[in-house]
């Protein structure tokens, strides 16, 4: 299907839109009139630039208030829709988004909108120009797709059709099913767009918390699907009014945005074939998503490669070997692998760079991931070294897809160390921080291009304020990737809490003798308060023993119906730390009760950069 | 009214906001159980912390999920609850807050409640601790404060009383007049919140957008009133969980929140009085608001001085002297005036960093300010200067409070300039940047220490993102003031638009002719886009002479059912810019639908940096 995008989704001004979104491989635009009122630029040169760029205008929007008036306010509509009409014409634009009367309407009667439609129809055909009526879900007396679809019939104008936009159809609750009823060729125009689940009035969850598809809570694979069934085989469009899009990098949302659309036509094509049906549709068809089967190692990149070791080797790791060619060194404990990067990006940095999976078919998944747009990390590797390509994620982060196999050919470029025992077991999960404009961005990133699964987002509070968690699992629960958002109020006054820091966590089937064997070689642990430990005996019924030597390790601990949960966390590193967990019993988690005392715990640590 | 607020509200650690409470000048604080159980302080620790500080710690806060539960559930539940009391009795604390049952109440029997509240109640007696019940208003069986007095009267205990809320009554619209049939010793703790009028689930709303008492929608004073009434008279104390306050500044947010109480005392005074009621209570009294009469001088600090002389020049303005003493220049069109201050707070900016105002009795509104919190401006008069004191708002601009008196005295120290004729008659409003973080705390402090009313808030699309828009004026409407927050999404990646212009706004009864003159004089306007004219032209019914000398002029244009507003936009002098407007008829906006089209135009000015 051809793609388009509403100007209005995206940062900067128009002239700035257009070369995003050609860049991003858009096929077209819709005009949103603000944007066009407030260029310098004139029809003509919008046009000539759109052409020069490669890109269809699609869409001149929105044409508020219109039917369902009273004939002197109908006489001063249509003459504003002809100037309309005309400056489409300069722009070579041939349809417009008509929405229903949500401000002026005053007669509430079918016969009145049908009439009046009608008389729009005639005028725009004189100027080669089609009406693409919109249902609002908060229009005054026009609000359901069925509605406006009733209204068009009785237009019954070849040039006046229907507008179907998913959030004012979803965020109604209306059911989808009737749109595979309505002839194809009836539907104008497409406009999708996701959004959060919210319990809030619609107008201010249309107008502030849309997001591309996948982003957010509705079932727009199966719009789609009804969409499909219609044999509508027009443009899919993108109408996004998202407060923080609104202020990103222009360049990156439309990226973001058409990122969406090819995910989205990609899973209503198999859901499609999953139910035995055909449509006239083409939709994009992506190569498969691959099974995630576990991590392959974490890779931190620091100016203080020899601290890091120190920690790693505290914490039970073994040195195995120091890469033949580069300044990387790997540690291995158990399935865990994390590799030492002496090559710091940022100066005095020390932080989790990249990360390796173990994927189904490696180069599948990374055509699937290129795809979906996802750029490839720019690494030579010599002939005879083992070839993993990787990817870059929103936030920076290097994600590589490999196979076993490919790991013991890597493997092999740091030497031949030895395999020792250990309490490890493997790499549990990771922790990223987000820049906060990117997290609608990298959920969509990490689903789509890496089949990950999001879980429900939660909101953890800190002394800097509420650190927005998004949790991403493989769908074996191996590969655990938390993604966090920084709250950034007090950044500006207090330098030292710029940077969020990142962490790996490591699990163990005994983490308190892993804690004790650490503590002996001398290892810093995030101190816990006594007062945690206080409120823990208030609330679960844990020996006096139990506690105590909790309490002495700073371990933490949680439980729930599935099991039980204890971890720690080692002192900071630059801009990264580690935790070991054990789960106990079915334990899917990651303590969240405990996470405001560790960030508590490294504000105040920060403050006067005293480890216990 | 003893003060207090809980520790919630604030970011940083435990002692940062027990510290800035104290600073402030809190009476107590509510200690929030979290905020202790992430603190590496000691009970004891925090109680003689509190002592040195002098502050009383007047609440241990939340207990959840206690009542209405199985027998087992019960007993670990009064487990709970004993650790909590002898944790009080370590911190000196005697009362606690229990929430009404949101998560684990499965039987709904008021006797049930009853009993085991009396439970509660009795092993609290043992600890000389207090029960203060309070309904949420999203409590499972219980959550009304009419259905948690009915609960507390059948406990029936002198150990066990209610808390109040005002967020919890409030926002679910309940009327809180039967508050003032409880006996006020009853009950045992209030808590106010206002909260901006938003339509979504109350929990959410509850989480993440009260503000401070005068900062939102809610009727607080009719609140206290009833307060009043019951015969309460125990402690008033601030309990807001804000997104924004949770990463601001610690002190800053302190200081506002005791601001709001004071100006919520005061208020709730004055209702009574009007209404010829009589209570118990001990509110605080302020000084009288004073009649604000209009603009006394507008100041531009620069590293220009220059440049905005000779726009000021371009637009009419004359001369009229220089500061005998300072690098201070006065110009001066009618009764508006503008200082050029001529040392610049930052290097190479040039912004509105000042004004004064007229109001009816100075020192009794300048001690008003400053018992609302205001700090003074520092600022040295020589004996023989006029003594115009000044106060510092939220965003750092000074605020003078004078006469018309006054005026004509510190006009004598600019020398004797003549009074020549001008088209200009005043300056008509301020338009001045905020920072986000101070958005709240910036409406309070206007509306309280300056007496200025807030109209309803508005957004304004732009390249950079929404700008986020407060009016706030004063009753006979001369003195305006819009207060606007910059979205900060792409500042990081946009060095040029870190700063958001300000401007100060001149009235005009004949902007044509102004504008004619201008550009004769050279003056450089800010280019408004031909496209802007057309939709104009499809909007409103002018003639085409009309629209072409709009646009030739670059004027800009706006019509309500009260008149028309024309105006203009000067070329931007650093951070800060002028308009001149013209009022005809009653129109008593902005323009503001032609604020997207100066914010537009101002960014591309910014890319190419070029002017017409």
């Amino acid at each position: 299907m051809k793609t388009s995008i509403a100007t209005v989704c995206l940062s900067g001004t128009l002239e700035e839109k257009l070369h995003a979104c050609s860049a991003a491989g858009f096929d077209g635009v819709e005009i949103f009139e603000q944007d066009l009122i407030v260029s310098p630029m004139s029809p003509e040169e919008i046009k000539a630039l759109a052409q020069r760029l490669n890109l269809t205008l699609d869409l001149y929007q929105p044409f508020r208030d219109f039917e369902g008036v009273d004939e002197a306010a109908l006489t001063a509509n249509l003459h504003r829709a002809e100037s309309k009409f005309r400056l489409m014409n300069r722009l070579g634009i041939d349809t417009i988004l008509v929405c229903s009367n949500v401000a002026t309407a005053t007669i509430n009667d079918d016969e009145v909108f049908v009439r009046q439609l009608r008389a729009l129809g005639e005028l725009a055909s004189k100027y080669k120009v089609r009406i693409a009526y919109e249902a609002l879900a908060w229009g005054r007396y026009v609000n359901t797709y069925q509605h406006s679809w009733e209204i068009v019939k009785q237009v019954d104008l070849p040039n006046v059709g229907l507008c179907l936009d998913s959030f004012h159809i979803l965020s109604r609750g209306d059911d989808p099913a009737d749109i595979a009823d309505i002839p194809g060729e009836k539907i104008f125009f497409v406009q999708l767009a996701d959004a959060p689940v919210l319990s809030m009035d619609i107008l201010s969850w249309s107008r502030h918390y849309r997001v591309f598809p996948g982003e957010g809570g509705f079932q727009l694979q199966n719009f789609m699907r009804f969409l499909a069934l219609s044999g509508y085989d027009g443009i899919v469009s993108l109408e996004i009014f998202n407060d923080v899009f609104r202020q990103s990098n222009v360049r990156r949302t439309a990226v973001d945005g058409l990122r969406s659309l090819i995910w989205l036509q990609d899973g209503a094509r198999q859901l499609l074939a999953e139910k035995g049906e055909t449509a006239l549709l083409q939709m994009e068809t992506l190569p498969s998503a691959q099974r995630v089967h576990g991590f392959d190692f974490a890779e931190v990149v620091t100016d203080s490669p020899e601290a890091v070791a120190e920690t790693l080797a505290q914490l039970g790791f073994q040195f195995f070997g120091q890469h033949r060619r580069k300044p990387v060194q790997l540690w291995k404990a158990g399935n865990a692998r994390i590799i030492i990067n002496a090559k710091p990006r940022l100066e005095h940095s020390t932080e989790v760079a990249a990360f390796g999976i173990h994927v189904e078919q490696p180069s599948t998944a990374l055509a699937r991931a290129e795809a979906l747009l996802a750029p490839r990390v720019a690494r030579r590797q010599l002939p005879d070294e083992e070839q993993l390509a990787g990817i870059v994620a929103p936030d920076k982060s290097e994600v590589f897809l490999g196979s076993a196999e490919h790991s013991e050919n890597w493997e092999k470029e740091f030497g031949q160390g030895t395999k020792a025992n250990s309490l490890i077991e493997d790499i549990d999960h990771l922790n990223l921080a987000q820049p906060w404009q990117a997290f609608d961005e990298s959920v969509l990133f990490y689903t789509s291009a890496l089949n990950l699964q999001p879980l429900p987002a939660t909101e953890v509070p800190s002394p800097m304020g509420l650190v927005r968690s998004q949790v991403l699992v493989s769908s074996n629960q191996n590969v655990r990737v938390a993604l966090n958002i920084v709250p950034h109020g007090t950044a500006e006054e207090r330098a030292s809490h710029t940077q969020y820091p990142e962490h790996i966590a490591i699990r163990t089937h005994d983490v308190v003798t892993l804690a004790k064997q650490a503590r002996a070689a001398g290892m810093q642990f995030l101190k816990v308060p006594a007062n945690y430990y206080e409120d823990l005996a208030s609330r679960f019924d844990l020996s006096d023993e139990v506690l105590a030597e909790l309490e002495e390790l700073n371990l933490l601990y949680d439980r729930d119906d599935d099991g039980e949960f204890l971890h720690f966390y080692t002192a900071t590193i630059g801009d990264m730390f580690f935790e070991v967990v054990e789960r106990r019993g079915g334990y899917a988690g990651y303590g969240a009760p405990n996470a405001p005392v560790r960030l508590a715990a490294q504000f105040e640590r920060n403050r006067f950069n005293n480890w216990s």
